[in-house]
């Protein structure tokens, strides 16, 4: 089913920055770069040099640190973004178009063979030096599928690298993310990613469905920090992919360091991690139903599918509720 | 697909007693329990009586309240459990029995023979007493189909209106979801209610695709709190719902009123509302980047697929940052 060959691309330096709170210095995102390579996120994306100065500078830095994942941007798929990117040496870029109807009316006034037109030379241009090049449909799950074909498999004859799934407005159902994944990755044989915003809940369903159908790359953001309510969160994923692939993920990221990650990008941003927050939250790990409680006292995994220890955390037993009552350990 | 005869059953005062922070005084839960009923939720399930003498007065002025909502409890397939339900005058019981192996061994070490041979009197008193009753097996996603048919089919033999499908420990992945409902949807004639955790993050996700797989009911709680990091909120499956059937969902739910409902139980438990809660989050309506931002000014449905007003709420733009750039709006 899910490969453990798929990969995270972080987007907290991307994304994260269309997050109302995520106005990021200079100094906070080298900060969070370095934590996200310590944790061992495969990919670190970064605003487009071509959205302010800073965002240039910025680039520049965080390419300069030479981190084990790869340095890579986001932009319009338009020449002059294009180039900025190349100045910057990023590894790669995510280009994007939106594809569906309402946005092409209220955003850039394409239709879609002119998309295909409009593609080729930044996509060209992005290959030619040599970056990892991806091309991606935004707002796909509001677009026709025999559009979607149509322009990944115009990008796929320019060469890219990989094809990008965007849920941008948070509409998608798990089971219309694995359909649609299957489709594409019937259509194209390139690497597939997936995107999605959490307006709806799904994100991280969304995105394990896309693993599970054949996508490659899953964006995500440090407690999903992103537009509205945000995108697919690191933590959520890892969740999620530790659940079915224990030994795999506890091998390629460094897990201890997701809670102190996630408490970084929250002071940054001055938000709080959520009461409820997957794994690290301050009650993930609280038992208190004295039926449970019971039960944990013979064998912990019987209300615990992701053991704390993994994480570097303890679990808490809470005894003398009123609910402990009858049922109570001894 | 879904069917607009969904019904939500609110678990706050049940599923969310067994939250850390959620240790209810009486007036907290009458003051819930009244909102609840304002919002709308169909049922309202609070903690056993026999959990302890303050659940059992609480359960006692809950009912006496009134409400247009059935208030049910939620207690062990026990026959004093069951007395002590009836005594209280609720409407309803939900009784349960873990059918997974490792929780049959860790909490009650009876076989599925035996759990079949058990249930009958608890069941049948329920039934006598007038009480709607549902039979759930606990753990569902760790135990065999075979078993799980089993004994929802000696529940339906008993004469149940309801069986109830757990995914206890928050394992449950969408599509194994929506196949084992469908299974179960064939297996018995009688309403299929959903329980999710969230340990994942697919809580939401897998109660929309219970829905849409022919499950009837599905357990909620005011921002999601439960054991751990909890259960699908209320909020969040509205949210879901409302993307797929706007309507009804308006018609049926006073949702101007989620944002003070959420706001009571935060308060109650001394929790803080998750900064990207669904729909009423601090920055649920925030758009930052410029691409965004013209696009809103043509459209606002260009990313926003649930109208803020719908909720009472208002959206915001935010102009001036060093993401506005060059495709700021004019
Ligand atoms: O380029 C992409 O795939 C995603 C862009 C984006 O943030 C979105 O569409 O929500
Ligand atoms: O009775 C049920 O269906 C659910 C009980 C419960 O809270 C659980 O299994 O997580
Ligand atoms: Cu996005
Ligand atoms: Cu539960």
């Amino acid at each position: 089913m899910t490969k453990s060959t798929w990969k995270l691309i972080d987007s907290t330096l991307r994304e994260g920055e269309q997050f109302a709170h995520g106005t990021f210095r200079t100094e906070d995102k080298l900060e969070i770069a370095r934590a996200l390579d310590t944790f061992g996120v495969e990919y670190v994306e970064v605003t487009s040099p071509a959205a302010s100065p800073q965002s240039q500078r910025d680039a520049v830095q965080i390419v300069k640190l030479g981190l084990g994942a790869r340095v890579i941007t986001h932009s319009r798929c338009v020449l002059d973004d294009v180039r900025a990117a190349i100045d910057t040496g990023v590894r790669g870029i995510g280009l994007l178009f939106a594809t569906s109807r309402i946005l092409r009316e209220s955003s850039h006034g394409k239709s879609i063979q002119q998309i295909i037109d409009a593609m080729g030379p930044p996509i060209e241009l992005a290959l030619k030096a040599g970056l990892e090049t991806r091309f991606s449909a935004e707002d796909a799950f509001r677009s026709e599928v025999t559009d979607l074909v149509a322009v990944y498999q115009a990008a796929e004859r320019l060469g890219v690298h990989r094809v990008g799934i965007a849920d941008t407005v948070g509409i998608a159902t798990p089971r219309q993310v694995f359909a649609l994944v299957r489709e594409i990755r019937r259509a194209v044989r390139c690497d597939i990613g997936f995107h999605g915003h959490n307006d709806t809940g799904c994100c991280i369903a969304n995105a394990y469905e896309a693993l599970a159908a054949g996508a490659t790359h899953v964006d995500v953001a440090v407690l999903g920090i992103g537009e509205r309510v945000g995108i697919t969160p690191l933590g959520g994923i890892i969740a999620r992919m530790f659940s079915i692939e224990p030994q795999s993920v506890a091998e390629r990221y460094r897990l201890g360091q997701l809670r102190e990650l996630e408490r970084l990008v929250a002071r940054v941003t001055g938000i709080e991690v959520p009461f409820n927050n997957y794994v690290t939250g301050e009650t993930a790990y609280s038992h208190k139903a004295g039926m449970h409680l019971k039960a944990m006292m013979a064998n912990p995994g019987s209300y615990e599918i992701i053991p704390p220890e993994a994480f570097g955390l303890t679990r808490r037993l809470i005894l003398g509720s009123r609910l402990t009552g009858r049922h109570a350990i001894a």
